[in-house]
């Protein structure tokens, strides 16, 4: 018992110690005793929401009308793309919109650039990619590929589950249109060194597309200063956007006027409400949209922005930091004797916000955690994932989570 | 003076012998003196909606979690269609799903059917649509024509501003894989014959993509008695699912196994959660969504469903007739005499749920109704467009907007 009071009471100090510790007030649920370790997954909704949405269908939506798009809604895309890129993406304004699914993003920007590749250079045909990406990302690549006469090409994962600079090295070449890989892997949480490998797909003449789904508003990103091409990714994880809340494309100024999507709507047109008779791609970042933008799926992530332009996104980092180093540790000390590995790098500077804790029984230890209100994610093929919004968690609520975690395995191995 | 009072006595009887004349108040704003003549754009809040988001946030967002997913949430996208394709579409279960906007909807269902007919046979490479669909539709047939090796042939329009069925059967032959035409257009109003004109495209050998947006919830739909192949439609007009709700798509049942579209995602794939190697098209309609489903999205719309249920879709279309012959009416009265025309069908049979009135100062004076708290639409090159919600437009409402269109026309002409 020694071990568990010890925990308890670095928590106790930990959050006392938190300059973070008042943002998670902010967030509906974060009172009760449920333990939430899928912020990763689906943030937490933002207390903020309640009244904005109650706020918005009485004023925008049901007296302004449909005033508001000119009042509003038109520029919302554009205004919370900017606010995400500035707060949390270090890209500067008119590189980044909010619209569409993750997947309909990546498949737009995963299509424009091939197709300027190939027309740059017929023999650019290959898209690389991992084989641990997120299945959406290899399944796009592969569409994309096969449609467009293209062929994906798989860079090999280093022993932390990621891609490394010199496996992406050996693996990119003259025939490579594009690059596509996760910042932080969604199994692993395996956080590449994304300025390096942008210069290797620079160095070869490629393109590099990042999926910032499991980094945005975790860790700090830089895409201008790391001269990245493209990104996506989704807000409703650590921007606790709501489920299916919609993505965001970031796509470099220099880029955007030799590049085109296919999915050509309204939207994208170089004048939305001329109705005219041909589609002409509008300047700038527009013409990445396609059809009318999803308004309401874009009203929580504000209230997670205006947390994140609060306190700054450094703060969000090292409080994610202390948090999985915190699990680490525990999982060191009573989780390691049940026979559970680390299955994300011990290093946090290669780690990004959540962590993984392999062992066979984990798919029935989740199941049994989440009846008694302990909600952990998880991931084949024996993957734990404890994934710790920095916002959102407490030390203490990852404390309790990970005792609940050691009790369930215990009585799961003693069945 | 006397006409003015004649329609309004007739406005006030009408709306006492209205028996939709509750569902009004079901709708926030609807007690203000705003007159609403654009619910085919925007429809307005549901009031039900307020509660509904907030026991949303509460409970599966704050308190189930990621838990929703698999107890509601998966299923959402299929239940939703199912329930718009029985109250609105004339289609059984399992033939429509909710997800995406309807421009990328269009992009993968258009792109589905042309790859199909031209791998069945080469010499498929038309898309025939109309210059007077909307323009989202009109750029995706452009731009997949244009990728994929084919061509665009336009249908002409009829005096009505439609595509009627003899000009129909003059543009498909055996070059055409698919049409692509708009069930109720969204400048005239005026309703196809949808039956007769799938039959055209069926002996021809071509599939048919019905748009449904400015139908559904307004006229009734008989997609499996017409035969229909494809069809897409928005939720955010007649359906009050909010700005930028998500659409939906339906596939027949027969067509589903052999159509792929081109978004790969892995709510598409045929297990969302073995997050295994390959993207293989799940059965029925779930290959046809991509990412995640845009599930705040998708709330406001249930509440307008109950009521569709409630009340039943052919009540809901002779209130419909019921308001755009009132409004026909008044316009002959009182605006004929300032030159006003209507661009609508005369005969309520070939016109859907709008009416739209041409005159060279409807820009205008539109611009200055809305100042007014007076919104109809403009559309190009001159037409007011009075879009007639049924559930939430009374017949007084109409009146009074009526009256404000004449005095402020009446003031344009005079200045």
């Amino acid at each position: 018992m020694r071990a568990l009071r010890d925990f308890a009471a670095e928590a106790e100090a930990l959050d006392a110690a938190d300059p973070l510790r008042e943002c998670r007030a902010g967030f509906v649920g974060s009172e009760a005793s449920l333990v939430y370790f899928d912020g990763n997954s689906l943030g937490r909704p933002p207390a903020a929401v309640l009244d904005r949405l109650g706020a918005f269908v009485r004023g925008p939506w049901a007296d302004r009308l449909i005033r508001s798009w000119d009042e509003e809604w038109m520029a919302l895309p554009f205004e919370l793309g900017d606010r995400i890129g500035a707060a949390a993406l270090g890209a500067a304004a008119g590189q980044t919109v909010v619209g569409d699914s993750t997947t309909v993003l990546l498949y737009k920007l995963v299509r424009a650039a091939f197709d300027a590749a190939v027309t740059s250079d017929p023999r650019r045909l290959e898209i690389v990619a991992d084989r641990d990406n997120f299945p959406t990302d290899r399944y796009v690549v592969e569409g994309v590929a096969a449609e467009r006469g293209g062929r994906v090409r798989w860079a090999d994962a280093n022993a932390s589950a990621g891609v490394d600079e010199a496996a992406l090295r050996s693996t990119v070449g003259p025939e490579t249109a594009l690059i596509v890989l996760s910042h932080v892997s969604y199994r692993s949480a395996y956080m590449s060194d994304a300025a390096a490998l942008t210069r290797v797909a620079h160095d070869a003449g490629a393109m590099i597309l990042w999926d910032l789904c499991h980094s945005v508003g975790a860790v700090p990103v830089a895409l201008d200063r790391w001269g990245v091409d493209l990104a996506v990714g989704c807000t409703y994880k650590y921007l606790n956007g709501g489920p299916g809340s919609p993505a965001f494309a970031y796509v470099a100024a220099r880029h955007q006027e030799r590049l085109t999507q296919p999915i050509q709507g309204w939207m994208g047109n170089a004048d939305v409400f001329a109705m005219g008779p041909d589609y002409r791609p509008a300047p700038g970042m527009r013409r990445f949209l396609s059809g009318t933008p999803p308004v309401l799926g874009m009203l929580a992530m504000q209230a997670t922005l205006d947390m994140i332009e609060a306190v700054g996104i450094d703060a969000i980092r090292s409080k994610s930091v202390a948090l999985t180093e915190f699990a680490v540790r525990i999982s060191d000390a009573l989780l390691s004797p049940h026979g559970v590995s680390l299955a994300s790098p011990r290093d946090p500077a290669w780690r990004g916000g959540h962590v993984t804790l392999s062992h066979p029984a984990m798919r029935a230890v989740t199941a049994r955690l989440w009846e008694r209100d302990v909600i952990p994610d998880y991931r084949d093929p024996d993957g734990l994932r404890i994934g710790l919004s920095p916002l959102s968690t407490s030390f203490a609520e990852l404390e309790r989570g990970m005792r609940a975690v050691e009790a369930t395995l215990a009585a799961e191995l003693a069945r």
